[in-house]
């Protein structure tokens, strides 16, 4: 099991290629939860997560002959742009393999930190396959995600930042995926203040740790379902699960709406573009999905940022619908003129602003005297909108929510 | 006109409210623009723009006689919520109205910072009305948003720190709206270390200043249209105008789409949500609206982030088409077995990936024997989308390009 010594000994490694990121008190995360929240922003290490820090580990431990083979690995994600950027800082060729479906901005970004990148394969599965291939034929070292002690411990570097930077910390919260992350902050942060709390976040359609800590063992889950595709593990590793079960205070799960209102609150509240598997942590403390004291100091560890942006637009309007701000709404009018006037009329005397409207004339599912029309609105949170609604249902109208 | 020492004063007021923000090396916006760029991060200032800098060093010069009395001000964007919270952080009580219609989240913002808000008139020259009524009535201190030499000084705090933070800065850039912030910041930098060149950059559709400098002196427009609405404004101020004249070396103008460009690539280099008011000067860079040498250290002042969240979808949108990585069309298919199929195949063979596909049977609008497919495309680039269209076109397809 790796110790304390090891995370500290990744730091001089690590610190040539990846940066101290900024951890920040937040006003109004603070307000919002009631706690004091002191986000550790890793949204801002080079490659835009926390994976070139135990990439980085890793490789430097190679020996020349190693390096000079070269290195490989599977990923479409930000594995693949940390293991990049790590091996051309240090002068080692290395190899990506991604799905055929991988999204083009992934394959472009780990391109252009200088990896040459292979598609292969319908899935994460076959990709691996191939890697391994490589491998074999090109006598290149396998670079694993997370399941590896070097990597681990440059992910723990992180925990060391924290607690260098805010020696006062109470509790840090931490996404699992794999588990390379949260065993490397864990063993840091325990390893110098046995005190610090350390809690775990899966998401709720990829939560394989629950049931493994209970077990005992690693337990695989048949498949996995989140916008945290960061997170979208089908198993955590047996070395991380080792560190896990001894140093984890707690394991918690967050659902997809959580994550979406977490994404949505760190956009409007700090500015800071962090996707799913980074919103975890943030997601837990706001959907109070583990106990803290007020005022107890809290990072949450927003490690990645590398978010579509195509997914990005469809997360906040979820996030926007979750808090009551955006509401969709169908309902049906007489067809008669000035019906259109008077539902109008209601909807500005709630003071909901109207983005779209939508009116249909010619649908085939209503009767002939009626009329469709589907509202996009501003709202004002989740009592405005049962407001409106109940405004809406007591002058006629029959209201379908959307979204 | 202010000088240094005007802002030199400012900055022990300011500092026991507003945050000295960061500043940092940017590798990717670097590598994008062949420059050194230092994003000065001012999009985390406390209410997430620089306004609450040059309002509480005009509140905290304010009487005991005239604190008691409170302040006013009109303003639907930074300067509401910037009011706000340096009034309450100086026990002082204030008033903001803002237009009727004006969004309900910088209502509920300016509300939440401990501001009294009062929603009146159609547009910003009725509020602002309305907010100088009330300044007689209850005989309060109006705080303008730029042209008061107190406000100007207190955001040019931003120009000292850049100075402290990064010595070796050649350039700075900075938006222009109604002035305040560029000739607060051009006093400083230029008083510390006249070598410093200001660029100050508008909106095309609301760029006053070019015209203002060949008159000499303050030419009003007719009206304004740019999505960057906080630099939205018809005139610069009369104070602001004459710092500009004298201390600005450059005024250039980006255009919206060159803005939304900015945002997004700010979003996915950055992991930084920035305004369109604040992202200017990285479209200045990026579109090369002034000349700058190989590795020349610009700065450029990304001075705000409060983006409706709406608009934010819209504006991605818009970046994502502009920079080639989105592209929807439509196009027609002869009505029989397998047309969609061999279009589908196409693209495939292109290596686009489809988002989303309509296909309608019952448009009027073409012949019987066809029918037409609307398609969401993500692209790699511009070239990425000539090419595809040149394959589309070869192959007999009539390609309708819809964003």
């Amino acid at each position: 099991m790796i110790e304390l010594a090891d995370v500290r000994d990744a730091r001089e490694v690590v610190a040539g290629v990846a940066r101290h990121t900024p951890l920040e008190y937040s006003y109004s995360l603070s307000d919002l939860s009631g706690a004091s929240i002191h986000p550790k922003f890793e949204i801002f290490q080079r490659t835009g997560s926390f994976k070139i820090r135990g990439a980085t580990n890793r490789i430097a431990s190679l020996s020349p002959d190693e390096q000079a083979a070269g290195v490989v690995t599977a990923s479409a994600g930000n594995h693949a742009q940390g293991v990049a950027l790590a091996a051309t800082r240090t002068n080692v060729d290395s190899v990506v393999v991604m799905p055929e479906h991988a999204p083009i901005a992934k394959a472009s970004a780990t391109e252009s930190y200088g990896a040459r990148v292979v598609l292969h394969g319908e899935d994460y599965d076959e990709a691996q396959a191939r890697a391994h291939e490589i491998e074999r034929e090109e006598g290149r070292t396998y670079v694993h995600a997370f399941d590896d002690p070097l990597v681990m411990a440059g992910q723990g570097t992180i925990g060391l930042e924290i607690v260098d930077d805010l020696p006062e910390v109470d509790t840090v919260v931490v996404p699992i995926g794999g588990g390379g992350l949260i065993s490397g902050i864990a063993t840091a942060v325990k390893g110098i203040d046995s005190d610090v709390r350390v809690v775990g976040v899966q998401a709720e359609g990829a939560s394989s740790v629950a049931e493994s800590l209970e077990k005992g063992s690693v337990h695989t889950l048949d498949g996995v379902d989140t916008i945290a595709d960061g997170i979208a593990t089908r198993r955590v590793g047996e070395r991380t699960f080792s560190v896990i079960e001894e140093r984890v205070d707690e394991v918690v799960t967050v659902s997809d709406p959580e994550i979406a209102v977490a994404i949505t609150t760190l956009l409007e509240r700090s500015k800071a573009l962090v996707e799913g598997a980074g919103a975890v942590p943030m997601a837990a403390v706001l959907a109070g999905a583990f106990d803290y004291k007020k005022d107890e100091v809290i990072v949450p560890a927003l490690c990645g940022g590398n978010i579509d942006l195509n997914m990005l637009r469809t997360v906040v309007m979820r996030g926007l619908v979750e808090s009551g701000r955006y509401l969709r709404l169908r309902t049906t009018l007489k067809d008669q003129p000035g019906s259109l006037d008077h539902l109008i009329g209601i909807i500005a005397g709630q003071r909901a602003n109207i983005y779209a409207i939508k009116h249909d004339r010619t649908s085939r599912d209503i009767g002939m005297t009626a009329t469709e029309v589907e509202l996009d609105l501003e709202t004002r949170g989740r009592e405005h909108v049962a407001a409106l609604i109940d405004e809406l249902e007591a002058n006629g109208y029959a209201v379908d929510v959307l979204v």
